[in-house]
């Protein structure tokens, strides 16, 4: 009889989010007159920017006739989009990226959840603690997290970097030494960072060891301060050890568009075979490009329009990031975030476990946030709230929330 | 030092499609002046019908909207999609599939590529030979397929099926007990197809042994017999065994717009697990869904209009595929498919190989075809040609091969 893959039971409970959206739903089918407001998932709220929604509408146009018609696309993503992405994500901030380095996607959960199959079962992960959970969660499907334990919360073979309050959230070098590391940068959930001289030394440190560094820029459009790096080609020797990840989801509102990439230096050789080989064969055999419409749309982010309405967009986000972190400040709370990342971390109050203060400002306030302990162990005793709401959502939970 | 997955340096060459395409980008660089013909991937040309394209249009202007703005689309697909599918795919044949069975994602290769992951490092495979390469291709890259030998063309650990003239290219039980069969039905790149009654054993034979079939059924929109399956779900007991993937590519033109959608009974459950959930847990931390633009647009596929267009889009191939077969029968050849698939397949003349005969008709005839090679060894000696041309190219092509 077919024997499955018995690492998808060692997962604890389901996908964060999906646990999340089940409480909502039961609360809101047992409190049908209360509004919910979320400040949940890192979902979106503004609507795809008027350049961008005419660059599809001709895209969609273009599929109507034959000698327009687009079928397949390119194995890496359209020449147009990929020379966009290299012009004005790297060339730009000078960073020598070129377009056979770039591999456009459906967005970066796939890349982040796919990019593991490119390593032995045998690789040691180390991650921040907190962060996103797909970067434990893929490689615990594949088999390479070892034991969980419920007590702790942690896997045996997964090396966690504590970011909390005490060490201001900046990620130390681990003890033992890990083969790949996830660096979510600015992070989700805690919307805190590094700057670009601490990641020099986490790109030193990894090429030193031999370590490949996966780093997940999906919220660079975020930041804010001038000395944080963009992109981690900023740093010098990162060719040779990194790995990264874009999304236009949160730059651009594509959460519902889908389309991201990622970027594979050639240089990046380990044991002599080449990852941007690997990746182009993955991409080559089980993926078949991101939709044309998708990818025109993904162009219009990068026009002289596009850019201009999507600064005004970050902008709109980064006043609710302003407006929660201030009005909870005042408010009593420890608060940490939403100067370069559109998410604010808080300590829940009276040593609440973050489930708790999950239920508590789900049922007392109706508004909807994100457990801490969901992104990993370290994160148990804080809470994440995400700017990405309307404006009018934003200052009335804050007032909810100011009233309990 | 990170050690890599060895199994992509088990894999031969790179992905066939990419073979092809850079032999015909060095064929038409050193003859620019020549006017190829593409027969060989099978990627549609006619343009997205009306009603599909009046869809998008909707959708994006929704898109412009905070009203009706769309981000992060639900786990498993848009309910209004995954309805249409549910009435007119199932139950409109009768067979009882429900909504939370299907999962709509951005397309059939990434679900045949991605769900070996379920299965246990272990687990036989056993495929059509020829077939689709994907499904070797992907369970070599997660280290299930043994070691290739080069002069066979064959993995020591996959099960092959061999589907040859000799035995009406229906595929026979194999010697040994597979755990997971996949059957491409109509076959790609066969173009031919089995009975119902005929599928009906391949049911009763995993239920039997305890197998999985993964069913594809990209190509169902092309059958036009009576006696053949559109779902393997019109088999009795298909649900405790089957997976069944399905694609828009092929039948609505999709192959640049990106949609698919694949069926887990929640009946199917291997040791006491269920692979729906497990599916849904991957589904969940490994995607994010296909974009609602896109979704709308399958949508549109099942409108009265829809269905109305795309039957025509799908005789206009069809009648390529008529003229195809028949022009080559009277040419000599022996010609197989082209009555439930839009494919046809055909012996190489005088005794050449696959990649020989792909040299001559491109040099030659200056006309693209897929070498039977490139499926599986037992393709050795055949050649597919493709019905998604235009008419107007596949006559100018027919003509040319006549004058070899």
């Amino acid at each position: 009889m077919l024997q499955l893959n018995d690492n998808y039971q060692k997962l604890p409970g389901s996908y964060l989010f999906s646990t999340i959206a089940k409480k909502v739903a039961a609360y809101t089918s047992a409190h049908p007159d209360k509004t919910i407001i979320r400040m949940g998932i890192g979902d979106v709220t503004q609507p795809i920017a008027p350049a961008i929604i005419e660059a599809m509408h001709k895209a969609v146009e273009e599929m109507s006739v034959a000698e327009s018609f687009h079928g397949y696309a390119p194995d890496l993503g359209y020449e147009f989009l990929r020379n966009a992405i290299v012009e004005h994500d790297y060339k730009a901030r000078g960073c020598d990226i070129s377009m056979d380095e770039i591999f456009v996607s459906d967005g970066a959960k796939c890349d982040s959840g796919n990019i593991q199959e490119l390593f032995a079962p045998e690789a040691r992960i180390a991650v921040c603690d907190p962060v996103y959970p797909v970067y434990v969660d893929s490689n615990v499907m594949a088999g390479r997290c070892g034991t969980y334990d419920e007590k702790t919360g942690m896997w045996s073979r997964v090396i966690y970097m504590p970011c909390i309050m005490e060490n201001g959230f900046v990620p130390e070098f681990p003890g033992e030494t890990p083969d790949v590391i996830y660096l979510c940068l600015p992070n989700n959930p805690t919307g805190t960072t590094i700057t670009k001289a601490q990641l020099q030394e986490w790109v030193d440190y990894a090429n030193k060891n031999g370590a490949l560094i996966i780093y997940d820029a999906a919220y660079e459009a975020y930041i804010s301060e001038g000395n944080v790096a963009h992109s981690i080609y900023e740093c010098t020797g990162a060719k040779t050890c990194a790995i990264e990840l874009k999304s236009f989801s949160k730059n651009a509102g594509f959460t519902g568009v889908r389309l991201g990439y990622t970027v594979i230096p050639k240089a990046l050789v380990f044991g002599g075979v080449s990852l941007n080989a690997m990746w182009a064969r993955r991409h080559g055999t089980k993926y078949n490009g991101a939709p044309y419409i998708v990818q025109r749309a993904g162009e219009a982010v990068y026009s002289k329009e596009g850019k201009a309405q999507l600064k005004e967009q970050v902008a709109y986000y980064m006043k609710n990031a302003s407006l929660i972190h201030d009005g909870l400040k005042n408010a009593g709370y420890t608060v940490f975030g939403g100067v370069n990342a559109p998410y604010i971390w808080l300590k829940t109050p009276k040593h609440m476990t973050s489930w708790d203060f999950f239920d508590y400002l789900l049922t007392e306030a109706n508004v909807v946030g994100t457990p801490g302990e969901g992104f990993g162990p370290s994160g148990q005793g804080y809470f994440r709230l995400t700017a990405f709401g309307t404006q009018e959502n934003t200052v009335a939970a804050l007032d909810r929330i100011r009233q309990l």
